[in-house]
């Protein structure tokens, strides 16, 4: 076990405090605004309460006294194994910050950032320790969600990525290395493929969005969420992955031929995206549907952990 | 309750069976080859004892004796309801089939193919009674995944798909209606974008095939389970779908433009993708890996089930 300095006390950073600190972590907390950070520990501890009745937490007392408040950049540093940055996605921000990071924090801590589409040559080329930083991008929430993609810099060295996944590893997440720095990492690329042509086939009219949202949480989805695409296909034909792609790489490459249209992403096709959804969900509703989200989540949470325990 | 014919006795047909059966329909098995449909019979007991251990289907006994094998075509199709064909990917075959099923069917059935990857007009096209001919294409195993693409020809008439589908929901499946002809319906065309995508990362060594699939598995994957593309980017900015489009069009616009590139499909690329899943399952475990994912899906349809029992 170690400590954790939490840069940042918004919905990702409580995130973050929640997975280090359920995992018997040190937490320091810190924001420029001292209120917030305040106000940050009360929500953890509002939410670890709920992950405890659905058995994805001990004891929540135990757990929040684990994490603490900082007054100072200085103070939330000292004596910490890694920083994970939350501020805003602003490039002058993070260079900043990163500069201070690396000033104050121990020179073995790995300084970690939680952005989602800020490389890490960007916001840390004039850091002097730059071999320590690197992206850890979750997923919100990550106590929920436990991939993390660790996206480093052409500089971060090998031992400092390796070191960031063993820490994940120890705090229960699921660390995925990014070889090289791409736009989107790997999650927002894969999602983002299937966006598209999701938007394609809607705006063509070919299926309502009920009906592609169905063919994926009624279909598609089903063995995605315990298999990932190439263990699924892998088992599809008899003889595995290479089999597979043998038997239907034609079927693919033809529909792939047809798929290469940019959806409008705007204007009348998304007006109708909107009004299709507006009808099965209010405007109104949104907010109590999110609850219903991470509810959902938290119980399929619980059935992966107790099939893998009880599976082989 | 009605009467479903199943021409066609391999996984697909048995499948259906077992769907149509578990539900109250009484079911006739039939096969040119008697002794397969036979055999059939015996595999779909076995299945549903382990369906019933599981909680999802009631008494095996009592499922299986609605389950009858038809010595002929004309027996199979005497006052039937519905028809479900499941031969061959052949065209020859299919239209061949389809003459007969119409010349003998009662004028009301409903004639639907499990077809995958040939079009409604093509096996329906000199077919008298081509109006009630549709594609009802499952994923296997239909009594486990419950989505069926229906996609018929121009010729089909709305009442057929309204009446299939509601035929299908009759029996606990989740119908999809796709609304013109298109090569690989829904389902196959988002896996394909979503693959293509998964096969580029690989080649290109951006990451391993095991992070690939973890950062499906454990990160995307886990909301598709039970929600659509759409429902969780609905839920994913303040204002709903449209205020996700507004934010976000911009990086998956740019995305997308990289990725365009057709990935190999086969040669050395595929050799190395085959070569990382057999490191992690050896062909030997193919076989029993497939138990154990059916196993996984047993239990993820379970725990659905009691979610939306139990949830709002």
């Amino acid at each position: 076990m170690g400590t954790a300095a939490i840069i940042g006390s918004g919905l990702i950073g409580q995130g973050w405090a929640i997975v280090f600190a359920r995992a018997g972590w040190s937490v320091r907390l810190y924001d420029s605004d001292a209120a917030k950070a305040e106000e940050a520990r009360t929500l953890v501890a509002r939410q670890l309460r709920t992950l405890h009745d659905h058995g994805l937490a001990g004891d929540p007392h135990a757990i929040l006294a684990r994490v603490a408040v900082a007054g100072t950049l200085e103070a939330a540093l000292a004596d910490v194994d890694y920083v994970q940055e939350n501020t805003p996605e602003d490039l002058a921000i993070k260079q900043a910050l990163f500069l201070r990071l690396d000033a104050l924090a121990p020179a073995g801590a790995i300084l970690a950032s939680s952005t989602s589409s800020i490389r890490a040559s960007l916001f840390s080329r004039d850091v002097p320790g730059q071999a320590r930083c690197l992206v850890a991008h979750p997923v919100n929430p990550p106590y929920l969600v436990p991939v993390v993609e660790l996206s480093g810099a052409p500089w971060t060295t090998p031992d400092v990525i390796e070191r960031c996944a063993a820490i994940l590893r120890d705090v229960g997440q699921k660390p995925v290395v990014v070889r090289r720095e791409i736009e989107g990492f790997i999650l927002n690329r894969l999602q983002g493929a299937l966006l598209q042509e999701a938007l394609r086939l809607a705006e063509e009219g070919y299926a309502s969005v009920e009906d592609i949202d169905a063919t994926v949480k009624d279909g598609l989805g089903l063995r995605w969420s315990f298999m990932g695409p190439f263990e699924t296909i892998d088992l599809n034909a008899p003889g595995g992955i290479a089999d597979y792609c043998a038997r239907y790489n034609g079927m693919y490459r033809s529909i792939g031929a047809s798929q290469v249209r940019e959806p409008a992403w705007q204007g009348p096709a998304v007006a109708d995206l909107e009004a299709q959804r507006r009808e099965r969900l209010p405007a109104a509703d949104l907010h109590e549907r999110r609850f219903w989200r991470d509810e959902r989540l938290m119980r399929l949470l619980r059935h992966k952990q107790q099939a893998e325990e009880e599976g082989r």
